[in-house]
C-alpha cells in the first residue's frame, strides 16, 4: 500500500459548480476539518476567474486543459491554458500524490465516483465508500471525453461528482453528502498510513463510461427531440433495446436502438448540451478487488 | 370581458432558461399547436445572442430592461437596452393585448403564474388555470425585484415559471406541463372572445411576494452560510418564527425572526445569486374573483 504524503481537495474547475467551491472555503476557514496526523491537506479553488464570474469557464474548458500539447504550449494565449500550466507545475512542486477533484452534476447521479485511473489503491478506495454508503456510484472511463483532467495529473485520486443540482445552486442536503465522502476518504488515507487494517469487499460494482449519445438532430442540425420522460432523472437505471430515448417535437418517439441492455448517466448534463451529448452510455460489471 | 386580439408567447428573455425556448422553437415548428379561431398567435425568441451563448444575458438581465428611463434612453450602448426598445416598438406596433411569458426557475416551484397586474381578468385566467390542476400556484407582486419586466408593457398576461430545473436543461415533464398551461391560457382566450361561459370559482389562493432574503454574510460581506436543509426545496411550504432558515458554515443555526407565518419562494435560485436573494417571502391569503 502507497502511503499518502500529500493530499490536493480542489474545487472551482468548473466556476459555477458552488457545490466544491463553497466546501474549499469552509475548509479554508475550518482548516482542522480536513487535517489527518499522517498526511498534509491543501486545497485550491482552481479557476479564480470563473468562480468570479458565475461560468464554467472563461475561455476553455479547464479539465480538458491537462493535456500533453496544452501543458507544453508556449506562451498560450487562453486563460484556462495558462492557469492548467501553472496548476500542473503547483501540484508537481507541492509532491501531491493524491487529488480529490469537486465537482457536480445537474444529471441525477447522486453521490458519483469518477476513476480514471485502474490503480487497484483507487478502486479500493472507491469500493470502501461504496460499501459505506449504498448511494455511491463508481464509474471508470478511459473515453476521450474523460481525459486530460485535473485528476489524471496524479495516478491516485478520485473526482467527486454530485447531482442533481444546478450550476450556483447549493444543495444543503448534497453539500453534507459531499462533506462526508471527502472526511470519509481522508479517513481511509490516514488509516492506510498508519498500517491499519482497513475493511474490504471483495468485488464491487463499476459503470464503464465507454458511449456518448448526442439529442437527434434535423438535417440542418438543430435538435429535434429531447430525452424521453422515462429516462430523465433516472441515470444508473437499465436501458434495454426498445426502451424509449428521445420524444420528439413531432410527438414521435425514438427507442435505443444498441444491442445489449446498458445503464445511461449524465442525462441532461446541462454542461455537455455545447459538446452534443444528451446522456453517456456504461455498462455495469462486478470487479474483483484485488 | 375585453376581447384578446393578439397573443404574443414570449420565450428566451433569459437565453439559459431552455424549455420556453425549445417550446417557441416546437410552435414555429408546428404553428397549428397555438392557432385559435378568434385570436393572431405571435411567438418571440426574445434574447437570441443570450440564447446562442447561453447565458441569462449578454450586458444586462434583459428582464429588468422595461423600464421607463430604458425605454427612452437615446442610442444604448448595452445590447439589452437595445433589444428592449425593439422588443417594446414591436408589442406596440403589433397590438399585442396579451402576453405569455415563459421562465423556468432553479427553485422546487412546481408550476407558478406570476401576476404583476391586479387586473381582474388576469386574476380570472389564472384562478381557472390553479382550479383545473392543483400543482398551479399563483403569485402576485409589485415588489421591486418584478417591476420591468416583459410582461409589465402589456397589462393582460402572466409569466409562467416551471421548475425546479436547471439552465440549458430540459426535463421533458415539466415541459410537457408548461405546453398544457399554454394550450390551456390559449383555449380559455378563445372561449371568452366567443362569449362562451367560462367555468369560475369564488376565490384563489394567492402568494404576495414582498420581501427578499439575502444569505448570510461575514464582515467582509463574503456569504457564510447556506439554505437549511428543512427549507431547500420547500418553496411554498410554511415558515413559521423560529423555524430554521440558514446553515452556517461553523455548523450553528439561523432562525427565521420575523413575527408571522410566511411562505418562502425561489429558494436558491441560482440567477439571483448576484442579486444578492437567497429566497423571497410571501404571504398567503385567499382573494375573492371579480
Amino acid at each position: 500500500m502507497p502511503k499518502i504524503n500529500r493530499v490536493l481537495i480542489a474545487a472551482g474547475i468548473h466556476g459555477n459548480e458552488t457545490t466544491g467551491i463553497f466546501l474549499v472555503k469552509k475548509f479554508k476557514r475550518f482548516p482542522n476539518l480536513i487535517t489527518r496526523s499522517s498526511l498534509k491537506t491543501e486545497t485550491i479553488l482552481a479557476n479564480p476567474q470563473a468562480i468570479e464570474l458565475g461560468k464554467r469557464y472563461v475561455d476553455v474548458d479547464l479539465n480538458r486543459c491537462f493535456s500533453p500539447q496544452v501543458l507544453n504550449q508556449p506562451q498560450p494565449n487562453q486563460y484556462e491554458a495558462k492557469l492548467a500550466q501553472k496548476i500542473y507545475q503547483q501540484i508537481i512542486a507541492s509532491r501531491i500524490d493524491f487529488i480529490i477533484d469537486l465537482h457536480t452534476t445537474t444529471s441525477n447521479m447522486g453521490l458519483t465516483l469518477l476513476l480514471s485511473s485502474d490503480r487497484p489503491f483507487n478502486l479500493r478506495l472507491a469500493a470502501f465508500l461504496a460499501a459505506n454508503n449504498p448511494e455511491v456510484k463508481i464509474v471508470y472511463t478511459t473515453h476521450n471525453i474523460e481525459k486530460n483532467r485535473l485528476r489524471n495529473i496524479c495516478p491516485l485520486g478520485l473526482t467527486i461528482e454530485i447531482g442533481a443540482v444546478a450550476h450556483q445552486v447549493i444543495d444543503p442536503v448534497l453539500f453534507a453528502k459531499t462533506e462526508r465522502l471527502i472526511f470519509d476518504s481522508l479517513d481511509y488515507l490516514e488509516n492506510n498510513n498508519r498500517g491499519l487494517t482497513l475493511p474490504s469487499t471483495d468485488t464491487a460494482t463499476v459503470y464503464f463510461l465507454n458511449q456518448t449519445i448526442d439529442f437527434p438532430r434535423d438535417s440542418d442540425g438543430a435538435i429535434a427531440g429531447i430525452v424521453h420522460p422515462q429516462l430523465h432523472g433516472n441515470d444508473y437505471s437499465v436501458l434495454n433495446p426498445g426502451d424509449p430515448m428521445f420524444i420528439m417535437f413531432d410527438n414521435t418517439t425514438i427507442y435505443y436502438r444498441g444491442k445489449t441492455t446498458v445503464y445511461p448517466i449524465f442525462i441532461n448534463e446541462s454542461a455537455y448540451w455545447e459538446k452534443k451529448i444528451a446522456m453517456c452510455l456504461t455498462t455495469k460489471k462486478q470487479v474483483v478487488i484485488s
